[in-house]
């Protein structure tokens, strides 16, 4: 039997645009021999579909997508993931549902037992778990049906569920296992998804297929990375990171598992490909081409401006160079050459004069006060208006352009350099972006102008002013701040690693009263195991480390 | 037997300060002769603690409490709601647990079973339901002890749940229940408490005690109405709204049933001191005395300076009055007479030159442009950087003004009048504001100036703007976001309740496109069935009805 599986990249409640893209596909696999193509896991809504589910409208249209491929499947059997209605009265009202259509009709609906509830995941939400399964039978084979989690609770010394959907399975004989997933990227999960695969072939001793979503939805995006694995343990094959596909295979030749074939993870390049997919994938699904960056001379909006320049192309970038009186030299001339090297508009606007009106308007009111923080962030509200009006007045986008590290202690004015519509950096820490700055310079040339990699980071708000004023080197404050976010780690455990007392309670402070800023940025583009935003729900009002 | 319910407003990770309250608790109910006193769920960290959950820190210092009270429950016995380790290696490593504590030693645990995870509530992410049930043998009387949502899964045609703790309780022939809660205010809430209260009495015929939280945690706001039921299907008592205190009810009396008292539920005096409770905790929880708000001479910023000054005291609150070249006259002498009225701080700072200076620095970019939503914006965003620039020169923490008419179909500006620390309003429509305007001029007299009640709603941002050029009048708005916000009715359902098709589906999609803004938005004081925030979880990036 040959198999194909079809990485394709969805968009949310984008019925007609999905179902169009899976006939498309259904097309190419029957010419390509296939008599089984498998689409992943809520394929028809696109994943995550988040309280639209809780619309009995959105569940009809999904209905109907599902109908319509039932149609379709003449000559071919179509594996596909969408949501199905929970016929007791008891238990949420829905189903995550593998319908399995053949001859025009649905032929089994197996729902989905484990429901991600944790980081990004909200499955128990809206999902009863499924508590019955069986094989499906096609072309003489039994096929063992599963959707993502499903496969998630083995190999682990401590799975989250208390039930294990193969293990229930096996009893029926099955002879393959099909997993229709949705399994977001971030720049370990990869090489996760491989060794729980090859956990699931070591345990069952069974064929795996496995397709995932591509692309990106606002904060979440999908690497694709469908795989086929073999009895004998092997990666059958792995397809592509970031690009939609479809490929088929003969299931005999992956029982015998003689090919092999995986793909490089290395973080960095993974990390550069994941923002690209993020920034183009948001622009295009909202039906915006046009980006929007701030440029300080920096190098967070350098890296930025260069992704964007790489994801939506040089002519559909905007930048503009907003220096004060406190700004070096440098932040004009580094920032020109930037634009110049990435060949997009760029605009001067000194911002000092608008400064010194609004300083004149709020004379009585800052009367015989310090300067002081108002004064710093004023600027950066000035800059993020400026920037805001020409979105306005011609329709781009404006990208924030704040790292994860200063996202991580507050270190940004909200309505100031925190304004824009996506956050392209926001999940990669300051040490991070230097690495991802010197492989853009690596694969494109000296795009990035050296002065802007080697000055010391400055926020260029007051005189003299350097980062390291008010925060430990990034060196020291990265490696902390990985352990209390990605680790979760408490304070007495950081400490024990080695660092310094003071320094662990004054940063795990300083990101717990930030949360209030975090609150209201823009989403944040995740890479990370563990990102600010969706998949990290904390309190504001609280007084915990705080 | 005397039990004590202490009705507390606990703080969200400030272990020592909850432990406190709770030990003051423990005296007073003791020196009124009580034998059991009982606090809420989840009482020792707050609800909800959120991701703090699972900092293992964060459980340890639970425990602490939970210890700590044991040592405290001598002569008295207590129930506290806290976090508790699953000792089993598989499932969520945490239960929701309620502690009965005797003689300095835990006597019992029960878990919560019924998690609810749907609105604001994400209580499978983080714990294991309960599976075993066993009474409590206090004093001679079998307490069956249950946690909030376990009482809540009957006398509902479409139950959440496919278990019902009190069903399986019942074999074991409990004397009385006990439901310690954590259960936030909406405007139907307490109707419903009482409802499903007496559900439980008329199904089981027991007396129940009901303890709840008091008081805000960022947006959700809990009103209290701690409840005692008896038998016949009576409320015995209901504690007061949003007031902490301590009440000792005689057990047999209650079963007896004597007694009767319920407290009114009109919704616009319980919207009035929600708020009110939502502003002073969102305050004092972090640490702030101070408000500012910018007044425009329109009803939502009045309303929001009314309440804050209410919440805060008026010396607390200082207003800004920031006309431009498009303010109608009113938009300044009616705003000083509010502030007057309120008897609270305000400055005059027209915006013009700014705009001005703005308008000259992008003269080049803006050239031969016709004016447009970015000349709008421009004269919000410099309002927004001006009342930023007092609080962060003076430290007062901005009120958002937004209604949730003006939320929902994104009728406001990013980083203009959408800034500032919490909405107020935000989670009340337009005609609600009219409503609660009133309801302050009748208890206060005349703060809020006819003029601003009865002025056109316009954002004066042009010439002779009005609400309505772009929005349809507010009776006609709100009653459509009500039934799709609210009652999550698809555009087929509200068409067929009588309203303009066109209208529905401009209004829809209005909702649908401005989800981008709402990410980016302050907390929002949640006061209906459905808020706008970590209730209501939406993709940006989707086509659903967009």
């Amino acid at each position: 039997m040959k198999i194909a599986l079809a990485q394709l990249n969805y968009h949310i409640g984008n019925f007609s645009g999905n179902l169009q893209k899976m006939l498309t596909a259904v097309e190419e696999a029957k010419a390509q021999g296939a008599e089984l193509v498998c689409f992943a896991e809520l394929a028809t809504t696109g994943y995550p579909p988040r309280d639209f589910l809780e619309f009995d409208d959105f569940v009809r249209m999904a209905e109907e997508a599902v109908e319509a491929l039932a149609h379709a499947a003449q000559g071919i059997a179509i594996v596909v993931g969408s949501p199905s209605r929970n016929p007791a009265p008891e238990g949420k009202d829905l189903y995550n549902s593998a319908f399995f259509l053949e001859e025009g009709r649905v032929k089994a609906v197996q729902h989905k037992a484990l429901l991600p509830t944790y980081d990004i995941f909200d499955e128990y939400r809206y999902f009863e778990p499924a508590s019955r399964w069986q094989v499906v039978e096609y072309k003489g084979y039994r096929i063992a049906l599963t959707i993502c989690e499903d496969i998630w609770n083995i190999g682990n010394e401590n799975p989250l569920y208390t039930r294990c959907p193969l293990d229930e399975l096996m009893p029926q004989q099955p002879d393959l296992v099909l997993n229709i997933s949705a399994s977001p990227f971030d720049y370990t999960h990869a090489a996760e998804r491989i060794r729980i695969l090859k956990a699931n072939v070591a345990r069952y001793g069974l064929p795996i297929f496995y397709v995932n979503h591509v692309g990106a939805q606002t904060e979440i995006i999908f690497d694709g990375g469908s795989m086929v694995a073999s009895p004998n343990g092997h990666i059958y094959d792995e397809m592509p990171y970031f690009q939609e596909g479809v490929r088929v295979y003969e299931l005999e030749k992956v029982k015998q598992g003689s090919q092999q074939h995986e793909q490089p993870k290395d973080k960095i390049p993974l990390i550069h490909d994941a923002l690209i997919t993020g920034i183009r994938n948001y622009f295009h699904k909202l039906g915006f081409q046009d980006a929007i960056v701030g440029l300080s001379g920096g190098l967070d909006s350098a890296v930025t401006a260069v992704l964007a320049a790489e994801a939506l192309g040089h002519k559909h970038v905007r930048t503009v160079l907003m220096p004060s009186q406190f700004s070096s030299e440098g932040s004009v001339t580094d920032a020109r050459q930037l634009a110049r090297n990435l060949g997009v508009q760029y605009d001067l606007l000194p911002i000092e004069p608008i400064y010194q009106q609004f300083l004149k308007t709020l004379e009585a009111q800052f009367w015989a006060t310090p300067f002081n923080v108002a004064e710093e962030n004023l600027q950066a509200r000035i800059r993020g208006t400026l920037l805001m009006a020409l979105s306005n007045k011609y329709g781009p986008i404006l990208l924030n352009t704040t790292n994860k590290s200063e996202m991580a202690v507050g270190y940004g004015t909200l309505y100031g350099d925190l304004c824009g519509g996506l956050s392209i950096i926001g999940d990669v820490y300051k040490t991070e972006v230097y690495e991802l700055a010197h492989y853009i310079n690596e694969r494109l040339g000296p795009l990035i102008p050296k002065a802007i990699i080697e000055k010391p980071p400055s926020a260029e708000l007051r005189p003299h002013q350097r980062d390291t004023d008010r925060l430990p080197p990034y060196e020291q404050l990265d490696p902390i701040l990985y352990q209390y976010i990605e680790r979760q780690q408490g304070p007495a455990e950081i400490i024990a690693m080695g660092y310094d007392e003071q320094l662990v309670h004054r940063i795990l402070r300083l990101v717990n009263i930030n949360e209030f800023k975090r609150h209201q940025t823009a989403p944040v583009l995740r890479v990370s195991p563990k990102a600010f935003g969706m998949g990290r729900r904390m309190p504001i009002v609280a007084k915990y480390l705080s």
